[in-house]
């Protein structure tokens, strides 16, 4: 296992970083069983990413420190109708705000960092991540007009980073982007590791294995905590090598040689984009990326030397008419099926440069994610239509540990605690249950849900506290302003419609001067139902003829009564429960 | 292979019901190539379930006589907001009913059945079907007042039935439900053979194999076209036995002596509720079933003689409490984690009779179905989190013929046309591929899409016209009054909410009487963006300013400023794109 320039590097450090102190400083095992008055207590505590999965948050505090690793965003549930992201509530960083010492990032995908932008302008402190982490952040602040403002630091595998009581050193893992690490966070209640998302390759195509040894030398010197990924805790065996793709791409190209090629991958997934590049190479192929998110990365992933591109073989989208069809390779965005990238343009016919030819290989280089399924579906019967061969057979590896992976993860650093992170709730339980078939007491494994605090000492945890952390939703430029029950109406109008009554009244003498108006959307097609209109106005006037012989003159009560009335009425009628909206306008005159 | 009671029953046969006459009657070859005029063709008309998955209905069409195979409905699609179900629009069966001699349904599943009692209220004639299925189909003619006007004859396996042109004989095939057959249709151009819902079981619990021989005798003698089930052409191999769930059963009932059991599965399958008794007789527990549908099926299953109850064993949902927990094994619908259904209930601690208990072992027997991942996956972590253990392991098998199973088919009919049915586009695609692969013509294979008419003789085949044949909503006690643009406005709604924007104006001035008032709906919460609500109306206002000043009177012109102008406005102070709804009343005096 080389370890890239330690002596070297070391000199440029900051005087915030240095490299593997942790001997000197904070022995997992300092301050134990020695009578000393009552050490506090480390707190850890998922802000997100545990109910609403793909919101990665977990703040470590510890008197007056606290970091916050990761900051993802998730995307919207089925029910979440219009919503375009869910970002985390972090109410009560904001409300620590002095403590805060700053983000560690583990890597650059949007469930570990989508949320920065948001959050950075409520909470303006230091990012500390690898190069290509930062480089992939860095894009995301130059969006929102942050890069002036936001401080960031680039952390390399085996450096480390003080801040305040903890110092946090990054370790090589593998994963399906490049540059990404799992944390030792050295705290003074002994040692946190936290994997962040990770494999094991023993071959990966262009970067070197987990950093195995460095996770068996903390284990050795003893772990409190292991905060690991959840995610394929349920698969058992190992995830396969990225390797076994390489394997498949090549006998695609090698089996269609007189066809253009188009493969659809993770707009992040740089190794999977240099492995097809590469195969592009050996078969003599030109290669054009397409679909802005990927092409924003590859061209950050290139500027730091995270991808090697041969040269003369990337040409521009606008060049692809001067090539035959079989010299080409298009590698696009859109792999899960989403309706506005590259892909699903291609296969609608949306798509300005490129259209779905019959004989055309399209390779989705990925798997659903769950929730996924029907819309991949989707866009196969669709290429299908349009005459091209959808190869999705072992054209994709996980980037998450199975349970033999995990295993080893528990069997080198041998934690006393065990934190199942990064997974539903069941995955979580699962992962309980793999970290106490490694030997962690079964009251030492805490399955948390996102709020929840966990204090931490050698000596025990226990869950103390809970602070508020649910999603807060993000409907174009408004951050928050749609909640439940905005939400509740969007459901309902979605179901059933709505039926607006509007009526204008005299304000004294409550005679009708204009309306009742029966105003539909969603509801029935109106011109076939004009009887039903009709029948609803009756409706509505006799609701208004008994109010008025009640005396009532509350227009709130007057409403209600109307709203009732139509509603038993349209329910009787056809079994509908569409929205009712009464709406009475006065005349003062 | 046993055939039961051949003589026997012949006996009691009616007059349109023969045995094995297709020797005499309609040989495949007859009439071929004997120079004679132009005999018509065989037209084959699938009027659903090809882009709508689930709605298998099929018409055959020759000259006057008209079958339809399967009536099925099909579940909405994420898209179609509101709608319960979707049921086959049969305009054109409508307008051929002269001709029209019956359904044939080939199994009693709902995308096979489901629309039987709406399409009979429109086209009222016989319905052909094994014991079973029509016990099935009397239960939903009970609930739509239809048993005394339908006309309805069981067939068994091996008899056939007259219906004009046509000769149907019923086939045993395995499938999840019991009583599933293939048709053989015989008719003036060739037998067609058309499978259903199959599977190739050698060992299954408790009824014959698929009639393997009658297949091979048909294509003996010569098959004009197979059309087959395509669900999973894309997996190789077999499908598991039935006989593998049963040993599952048997290790979790041995695993789990302490703990209660509860079963999740589909309320049709018949022959798992029956494994499932069966080991719970063994285990010495009492058996409940849960779920209105489940406890349907079950009882005709029983009255028919299709399940084996054991005495004793069966007890009410009520007398659990008088049972210790390890005692009892509930079987119960809602595998598929929907929200209403028995599971879900329980789960979410809202069945009147049953909570999940820490120690239940749940088991799913069943895999969710495309689109319904996500809502299994909830339902897994709700029941995780009640404490349950919750088992997906080989505890399902499929019902539907994979790759070799297909192939078999092909092997033993050897048809010329080879025309796939049931399955995704790109299933049926797949389909296609196979078929080709076991000796079909590629000029004789037809992937056809919903209305397409597919004429057939001996000689050639080729679509020769398209008729109506979309999916017909039901919403409520509505069939067809919710079309496309109501679901538009539905999803515009869903997405984005509505303003809506109410004046009320003196006729002939156009002076302003009362308003702008501004009401929004599922948009934001209002008290927080008072704001935005007054601005709103000064936008408003400063629209009608334009308008009166341009001397507009088309009331309708002046709503599309008002409606343009907000629109503006709200897009760019929030990039976001309520319906607007401007109202203008009118006061005359």
């Amino acid at each position: 296992m080389r370890r890239r320039g330690i002596r070297a590097t070391a000199a440029v450090l900051e005087e915030e970083l240095d490299y593997r102190k942790e001997e000197l400083e904070f022995p997992a095992d300092s301050g134990k069983k020695r009578g000393r008055k009552q050490k506090p207590k480390l707190r850890i505590i998922p802000l997100g990413g545990l109910e609403q999965i793909g919101m990665n948050i977990t703040a470590y505090e510890y008197e007056d420190s606290l970091i916050i690793v990761d900051c993802g965003l998730a995307f919207p549930e089925d029910d979440m109708l219009g919503i375009d992201l869910v970002i985390p509530d972090v109410t009560y960083l904001k409300d620590n705000i002095d403590k805060v010492r700053g983000f560690v990032i583990t890597h650059g995908h949007e469930d570990h960092i989508g949320a920065l932008p948001y959050i950075l302008k409520e909470l303006n402190v230091p990012v500390y991540a690898t190069k290509l982490t930062v480089g992939v952040i860095e894009n995301k602040l130059k969006e929102h007009g942050l890069l002036k403002t936001t401080k960031r630091k680039v952390i390399k595998y085996g450096q480390s980073v003080n801040l305040g009581a903890f110092r946090v050193e990054f370790i090589r893992v593998n994963h399906s982007i490049a540059d990404a690490a799992a944390l030792a966070i050295f705290t003074p209640v002994g040692t946190i590791v936290h994997t962040g998302d990770f494999k094991v390759d023993y071959t990966p195509m262009f970067s070197d294995t987990i950093d195995l040894q460095r996770f068996a030398e903390l284990g050795k010197k003893g772990v409190l905590a292991l905060l690991a990924d959840s995610t394929n805790v349920e698969r058992p065996g190992f995830t396969m090598s990225e390797r076994m793709v390489a394997k498949t791409f090549d006998t695609i190209f090698a089996e269609n040689v007189n066809h253009r090629l188009i493969v659809a991958t993770f707009a992040s997934n740089v190794d999977r984009v240099q492995q097809i590049i590469y195969t592009a190479e050996k078969y003599d192929r030109k290669v054009v990326i397409e679909g802005r998110s990927m092409v924003n990365i590859m061209t950050t992933a290139e500027e730091l030397g995270y991808i090697n591109i041969p040269k003369n073989i990337m040409i521009d989208i606008e060049q692809i008419k001067n090539y035959p069809d079989e010299k080409l390779v298009l590698i696009t965005t859109g792999s899960q099926g989403e309706a506005m990238a590259a892909l699903s343009r291609m296969a609608n016919s949306t798509h300005k440069k490129v259209s779905i030819m019959p004989g055309d290989a399209v390779i989705l280089s990925s798997h659903p994610i769950p929730g996924n399924e029907k819309q991949v579906s989707k866009i196969i019967n669709e290429l299908t239509r349009k005459g091209a061969q959808v190869i999705t057979q072992d054209t994709h590896v996980s980037g998450h540990a199975c349970q033999e992976e995990i295993k080893l993860i528990y069997a080198l650093t041998k934690p006393k605690y065990a934190i199942p992170l990064h997974g539903e709730y069941h995955h979580r339980v699962t992962h309980g249950r793999l970290a106490q078939s490694m030997g962690v007491e079964k009251e030492n494994v805490f399955v948390l849900s996102s709020g929840d605090v966990l204090e931490l000492d050698e000596n025990s945890g226990a869950v103390v506290d809970r602070v508020v952390a649910q999603g807060i939703f993000v409907d174009g430029l408004g951050v928050g302003d749609v909640g439940n029950i905005v939400l509740r109406d969007r459901q309902h109008l979605s179901e059933n419609g709505l039926l607006i009554v509007v009526l204008t009244l005299q304000k004294y003498t409550g005679e009708i001067l204009a309306g009742p108006d029966i105003v539909s959307r969603g509801f029935v097609y109106v011109r076939e139902n004009e009887n039903l209109m009709d029948e609803a106005k009756v409706v509505v006037l006799d609701a208004l003829d008994r109010c008025m012989a009640k005396n009532m003159t509350d227009w709130s009560k007057i409403k209600n009564v109307m709203k009732d009335s139509l509603s038993e009425y349209i329910w009787k009628k056809m079994k509908r429960n569409p929205m009712i909206l009464p709406i009475i306008m006065e005349v003062d005159a």
